[in-house]
């Protein structure tokens, strides 16, 4: 089985602390590659950053099923450019969010969700909303930091993380916490072990995800949401 | 007052048809632009011509800005890239689906929408769900006809529109008719008249929308969703 | 175009207040005029003030139709009376409540409303509920202060004003503030100068909602909510 | 215990169908008093026919207070005047549709009501879904026929009645009908012999209903949505 | 009329404060029963409890409707078994929780619930969501006691009532507050009368809804959610 | 890893059936065990049948733990036990029905629910309305046999569900099918492969969800709706 874990910024450390992440847990006879596109943001923070990294993603994504992927992650918690991915090939597309919001929801009753800094809230309620867990929400908490700042500050973002999650603990009744964030990989179980409180890590569960998928031969639906799209011209 | 209009596709016989339509309309000392990007999809009939035509979208919403525009319209029923626009400038952006869905809640109580095909018929809903209408719709009903079609053929396409108004009024309770779609700018009022059932031009109401905006110095908040993305190296 | 604008209570130095916040902001061509009716409650604060003002509003709606009004605008931000008035006329009828927050919705994420007192708390997160915007509401903050002390003290109330804003910024993750009761007219600029929010004053939003529907020719769907009365015996 | 239920409209012959429904109903120790107000619509069809009848019910529920009343209910199944009522006296007021849907809530998970016509459809959709019951709506079916109708012909009234139970079981999966009008009390029994499934009498349950919440010394909060209204001047 | 009340626990000093409690509630002519199972755990206090405790509540239930018992009234305030005992009989079943929900939704906006510790808030959350009244719920509030500590303690019960109340009104903005716990029946009118705030008894609500429907003749739709189970073999 | 599968209801056919068809699925190095609990219902088509299965089956899911197990799936599509068992023990416990529709929501955008008969819909519709999904769920379709039907009668089984798919598609708009019933395991790819469209058997999903958890080293948050039950007595 070959997977094939996008990291949609163009920040390869970011890429290369992903795998190193991923890659002890894999599965059996899994082939994992974790990639990210040449051109683009060096991070994602903002609906603008979004919009610049799905064509060079959606690029990826069609090559990995030429190149006989079995399934594709998308791995930035605001699952860029997933409905068009999906729509444009027949192997699974995964997006870290998505996936982690509905192993979330059979774990507990109310999570919290930590994202980079407060103008990420909103986008996160809205997700959120959009997959029908509102009443499952018990916070979105900012670690005010930049994507850039927890790659490059490990220790800082571990301690921020601990206080925030501790916090969504004691005030928002959170019996959950969500790392919104695919820089945060590999965080979750020192974070978990300090505060005693469920931390999810959500490249993991994705990757999980597809692999879940592909074992069972289970693909999205071509009927409808993620139908082939109508060939066109594109100037 | 100047006020840009985008048709998001790169079908310039789209652009002119939409420039038409909406020039009547203008308010007094409006000055209006209606513009295509050059690259980009010939129409946007999925989630993977939306990605594409996002980007030249935003540079076409920041030169608006840098030129001394007023606001702009993004005319696409799918309002591709409007987050990512309105966090790039200071100045309105209005979403010809967000503008209607809510002026259709002032006039009725359901409300049907108009679209091209099966496929979409789950985006359109998801986007009713999210803006927190779900018990206002009506149905959602394919015309069965490309975007290109709607634009070669219009008689055609007249004549489906006022088949599909009529069973949605008859059988699914719907009060008012959105035309779901930007190439049907134009067709409202011919179909009003034969139906007897009200029907929304989406672009028109886009228009009016900004031109309100603009006349009250009323701009999109930058505290939350729409504050602007931090600057970084785009590679 | 004629719009009649109706301040819903009895007292006339309101609807003064009211002409004179409007009077500058119409559109080229508009002839407006701002009245209220001769009898009722001089401020409405309740579910039964509203009920006693709206017979009055009815027949000055009806009177405004025979007139050769284009359209009308109640001012009281709980819409007293909305529904029926649309069943009575042809010419739109807008509510500045229901406009305020359709145009709300497209300026930011989640909002918050300044009401009067703690009372009318559950009032207006009944409607926004009932609009399909629960989860956009950040907050209802009272000023703790009576219309008529609104009318009275602009002083005090633009201090209170710029208080509740700040606390809605802070605690609640207000992105825009909607200054909940028509006898705030006016006041917005000058709040928003003052702490960088964005705020909505509902009358010149209705204003020029109603001036949209008239210029492109839209009125309420006459096959449900809004159909017309049966003819019947009043007693 | 003295409870008064008010027929909302000015129809005596409707008042007096009422009475006779309730009168062998009401508890051991109950003084039942049916009136309608002097004056107002002959039917209450429309939301302009509900702004017509609330002034004079207000003044009912008031006088009701006054004279020793221990509760009041509002007999007509678009509730008018409910939440000013409850504001203005601290004896229970109860409405037959609130009460109704609570009741209908407990006895199976889908429910029809039945109406008078079509244009009625949405103004009982937007109840359900205010009362947070959307989920539980199987539909809402018109019987096409005018209140005064349903008063004259009883027999035509009760055909039609089980005509569209029988479709709402068939084809809507409904569970328990509701008879959406006060004109219909009485015919539950003999609608539900016919065609077996649960059919219910909103007047009856109102009744008990406030029978209920006397025997068990509750009224209404006075913290919020139904604090008295403040004093002030009716002009 | 003949009422069985089940203590779905095994506390028989909890059965006995429960009858005390009742007793001078019950109508004109109705006989009480208030009976607990002779197996199961001594108070309810998780799934788990309720799991257990239902087998043992079911047979109670079929053993009344033999008996001739003309309502049953489940009193355990997370509804032990309630669907499944509508299921087996055809005299009407009430669920304290459930019953009472319905009527704080008469008498006020917004609510709080009292539950025993933190662990209960989400279940009481999700009931709260399930009934469609998420909306409607200021708070769930622990007492930080157990039911044993309720029964033992009604001094120390009392006081901790009165604090959270207090709690419920000044901070989530409740109107009404209802006590989560079977065990906390006869309390609510102390309570009320020391904060000045409406509070509901769960019990005495259930029973006076079971003396409602019985009086009326209503019963449990058998078409759907409540159709007698198909028969079986149990091993 | 040593994952127990629990078929909740008494007919070991079913057992094996299920064995069968989860056999072949499993991991490298997954040990499965299929059991049934010895006493309780032969089938599982009610409220009550669900009942009478459930401490029973926390008996195995206790016992799987102290065997040393790493996870268990209840395999029955209603989840019955799920939120018990998921408090007594700290090993993930997977529900078929819960899995199922995360995994479903993730594939398409609207699915259909098979399920035995009439009865069971609404209860259908309930647990996907608590899930969040209630846009999400095209319709819940019976089969219109009995769980030992099914069993007994694969060819007929087969026949039905492909006649219900493609009312599904066609009529209802589905994109994704859900097989709602454990005792039709095994049937999902023969019936996808007749009719074209996606069909989910939920065991395998439940089963490769248990994987996921287990490799990940996720379980249940102990903090809120799952913690521990208090110890108590049990009579």
């Amino acid at each position: 089985m070959k997977i094939m874990v996008i990291n949609p910024n163009t920040t390869e450390s970011m890429t290369m602390h992903l795998a190193h992440a991923l890659e002890p847990l894999k599965g059996p006879g899994v082939e994992l590659t974790v990639v990210n596109p040449a051109h683009g943001p060096v991070s994602i923070e903002s609906a603008y950053d979004e919009a610049l990294c799905i064509p060079p993603i959606l690029e990826l994504v069609k090559q990995a099923e030429r190149d006989g992927y079995d399934a594709v992650v998308i791995a930035c918690f605001s699952d860029p450019g997933l409905h068009a991915a999906r729509e444009l090939v027949a192997i699974p597309v995964v997006g870290i969010q998505e996936a982690t919001l509905h192993v979330a929801a059979q774990l507990g009753f109310r999570f919290t969700i930590t994202t980079t800094f407060a103008k990420r809230v909103p986008a996160k309620i809205e997700s959120v909303e959009l997959a029908g867990m509102g009443a499952r929400l018990a916070s979105v908490r900012p670690l005010d930091m930049t994507v850039l700042e927890m790659d490059r500050e490990p220790a800082r973002t571990k301690a921020r993380l601990m206080e925030v999650a501790e916090m969504a603990a004691k005030e928002d009744g959170a019996e959950v916490v969500i790392l919104g964030c695919a820089g945060l990989a590999g965080y979750a179980e020192e974070v978990e072990a300090a505060i005693g409180m469920k931390v999810l890590d959500p490249s993991p569960i994705a990757l999980k995800t597809a692999e879940m998928l592909v074992s069972l031969g289970l693909r999205h639906s071509k009927r409808g949401l993620f139908a082939q799209p109508p060939v066109k011209l594109i100037k």
